[in-house]
């Protein structure tokens, strides 16, 4: 019962999102090329892992285009600086419903519901040490929009991600998607120590006071590896808690564009916001190597890559 | 910090559900008589209110004509026993998606998506004193099924039940559901103090372990009204937990087709056990008079009714 | 996190304690014999472990002669019925301070300081199955009142417990005291795993809300036995807590003399209604062979018996 | 829901304590001149508050002489920095047994039982704005040793400071502890808003893992104020912890004398690292005016002194 305050904490820099922030700051990365250079200075910075998705290089809309997350992953790859890739597979699961009265008229320019093979196709060609695995449907914001994924989706690319080697980060958005994914280890859909991360806060999914956030946490299975982490100004007092509660933390633009009222930040800002936080705790920040140690990653060749 | 136990508890009875159970146990009720009388039955042994889904009368399937809600209002209206009626407003958020390979082929049999106004059909015409407001979307159940609630279809259906005085009874599957409920209140959808029922334990929403049940408790506003169920043989321990927790309670076929182990049950019966439960633990069981004064219940009539 | 509901329960009788409740009711047994034939009733009832203090048979007050230990041990282990033998060891923990402006002129009366020794005399006579340990002091109850067992006092009779092969049921009235008996374990003073009653409720031990029942829960080593109470019109709903935590349960006059509002109850029928509540749960209410083979308990020949 | 931190938050820095830890850090002060000047320090450094024990000069063992808290008083008055002052009324209530077999042969040495106007001779004489009152008795260690507070003595001394206009600071060590202040509000011996301070993780009172601090949270009333604080290594974790559940926070080498591994820090280094946290967490941190505010705090003359 002394406090299980995790002293070993890795960071993640989830560098973009696929959120509607690319003209709310200069800083939120578009291109392939940005969004690799922003990864490797939140890198440098102190982030073990970086979680990226792509964006078209333009307009800055969310993408899943494989030649972009090959770029990136390449790009990260061959930098000067070590880092754990992890890619977001959470794309193709939007849909987005009609007027009230009329549903399934679907808001086609906002729903884009791709196959399990669809899904996976740039996880497949890049190979990340990690993917993220969102493990369940909710209402995701406002409006007619639903984040939408079946439990049968949710095995097809669990599996998928099992035969691929690539460790799923199961995004736990509310307390029945944590069951969930302890449903899918049992089934022996995912491995066991499973990865998880909790996303609080995000509207309409588990709200991030402490309560409700304590009962995921318990909820943890022993010996699974977790982090937490919430949005706008309470991003850094998640690093806080994820870290007091056992957990590891990730911070970055994807949940949050200020480093304090009024200011914008960079990945790296934040990133080394979060270091000093941590050591002011007491807690030492791990490194690439350590982390993949810990959760035990492999680093793969992407495919048709060099050896 | 005494044990803040509620003394004064009412019950629910939900009598048939919508779930596919009707072949389980021949103490479904299908047609509006025979829930009806399942429901007057239910009145009898204790509940206070009783909660109705209207089926096919052949077959059993789930249906949302608006005729069966009429008669069974009517029946139950002019029955030798008062009892407050809660009619579901769930029916028509059934989305089924196909094949992940192929989510967007609808499965179109398991599929229905109904217009705000077209789900306020029988509540408009029945009046009946409480609806049902299903909080959110999730995965509910195994397979490509998502429960499917947008927040547009929520404000715009919640509003109509304010306008009707029809008090919402706001079903909170999981965290984030309650935490929408309450921007509902905030927004003035929804009148406070609200009523909310926590689902606990329906996969894959809120799994019904007592930290998270706890977690949902501490959220709950002050002065809010509040039950409480789980499925299947943790029906009757949810009776005590809910209890205990503060809350009211909800038993019935809908969520438990078992007396005990082997022995099928009615909706009477689990009704006659939950009073024997609450009795035990010395709460009083309160009467449809005294549920309608502490909600705030306007009994009217319906449509087309006399006056 | 589906319900850990405990579905194998037992429930231990606290037949008469050393409140001063004997005149309160005339139920509460004062004489050996009393407390035995009490004991074997509650046994009879569904009691698998009876937890008995002695008084004096003319005035009820609490007494730790150990004659009457040995009296009401060969009556209870001479009885046609099985029962597990719980004695008290809390007693001679007892300090009264004098007035708060002289609190070291103490109030010799209602002080009963024994050395370690003298404590265990009647554990060491009587070799009951399980004997209390009260983990630590506290102000209990009002006035000047302190129950008193340092650290070192639990250690010695710890011990003791220990190489008598006398199993100890630790008593936690608050988290501190939760916290020392696993501190007992780490140092070897008491076998893992160790056998904890959580005593709720107490004032001024921890409060009876869920909340800090369930931090108490979180915190029990995983694999140790518990059971949990409450007192007064909390002792029935906390058979439903202490059952639905996944703990064991305990009822008798020692907690509460009331069978409901007004009606002094038996230990019986208490036992009687503890039942009832267990089995409307859906639990199986355990006889004392098989919490023997849980607990790891070993019936002993009392001290100069037969063998 | 949305998580409720506190993002205005006031320090209370612990200077010196009543521990044996004069030697293990020349950073402890001992006399009410260096005991001063390092309040004054922290009150520089961004202490709001300063919780003060004095010692004897040579030797550094705690002491209770009015005249060390006078010369202290005196100088935190007239320094040049505004600070709210808070002096301990913890001391007086030493038990310490004799060993385990002869527990009423005391420890002379080691006890220290003061009746309750000694208790507050300083307090009367110095009029600080607050000072603590430790609401219960506990093992408080190893040993024979019990910190003894009954609940005649806590109703004397706490009508007394509420005579008096000082603010009390109830120390709870337990969940207890809590409620017990709770029941001296509702007696009205204190008044409500109280103030209180959750003492995390001290050997034998309440562990410092979240689900016991988040119950102890959860249990404070609406609109009283409070801080919370952890030992060694966990202290600055729960400036975190404390400031994330809503509170106050408490640094100071009453309770820790690193900085980090191996360098032993100043009160002021230690508030410094204090602010830090803080303002990386985004709370403001409070001045002092602002705190008397909040709590309702008359600066007074001490007695005998100019007006
Ligand atoms: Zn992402
Ligand atoms: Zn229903
Ligand atoms: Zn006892
Ligand atoms: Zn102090």
């Amino acid at each position: 019962m002394p406090l299980q305050m995790n002293r070993n904490v890795f960071i993640t820099a989830a560098i973009t999102g696929a959120g509607a922030t690319q003209d709310k700051s200069p800083h939120v990365p578009r291109s392939p090329r940005d969004i690799a250079d922003a990864a490797i200075d939140a890198a440098k910075a102190g982030a073990a892992i970086v979680h990226c998705h792509v964006r078209d290089p333009e307009t800055g809309a969310p993408s899943r285009k494989p030649e972009y997350y090959r770029e990136l992953t390449d790009r990260i790859r061959s930098a000067d600086v070590d880092v754990v890739l992890n890619l977001t597979a959470g794309i193709g699961g939007d849909m987005s419903f009609g007027d009230p009265e009329t549903p399934l008229r679907l808001d086609e320019a906002n729903t884009d519901m791709a196959g399990a093979s669809e899904r996976m196709i740039h996880i497949r060609e890049c190979l990340p040490e990690i993917c993220t695995l969102d493990c369940g449907s909710m209402n995701f914001g406002d409006g007619e929009y639903v984040m939408t994924n079946t439990t049968g989706m949710l095995r097809a690319t669990g599996r998928t991600m099992s035969e691929l080697g690539v460790k799923p980060e199961i995004e736990a958005f509310d307390t029945g998607h944590l069951w969930f994914a302890r449903q899918l280890v049992e089934e022996g859909v995912l491995d066991s120590p499973a990865l998880v991360q909790l996303c609080m806060g995000i509207p309409w999914g588990a709200p991030n006071d402490l309560n409700t956030f304590m009962a995921m946490v318990n909820n943890i299975p022993q010996g699974w590896h977790w982090s937490g982490f919430s949005l706008g100004r309470d991003q850094m007092p998640y690093v806080a808690a994820a870290a007091l509660a056992g957990g590891n933390v990730r911070v970055g633009l994807e949940d949050n564009l200020y480093l304090r009222k009024g200011v914008l930040a960079t990945n790296a800002q934040l990133v080394e916001k979060a270091v000093t936080l941590l050591e002011n705790l007491g807690a030492n920040v791990m490194g690439p190597a350590e982390v993949r140690e810990q959760l035990g990653l492999t680093r793969q060749s992407p495919a048709g890559g060099p050896a």
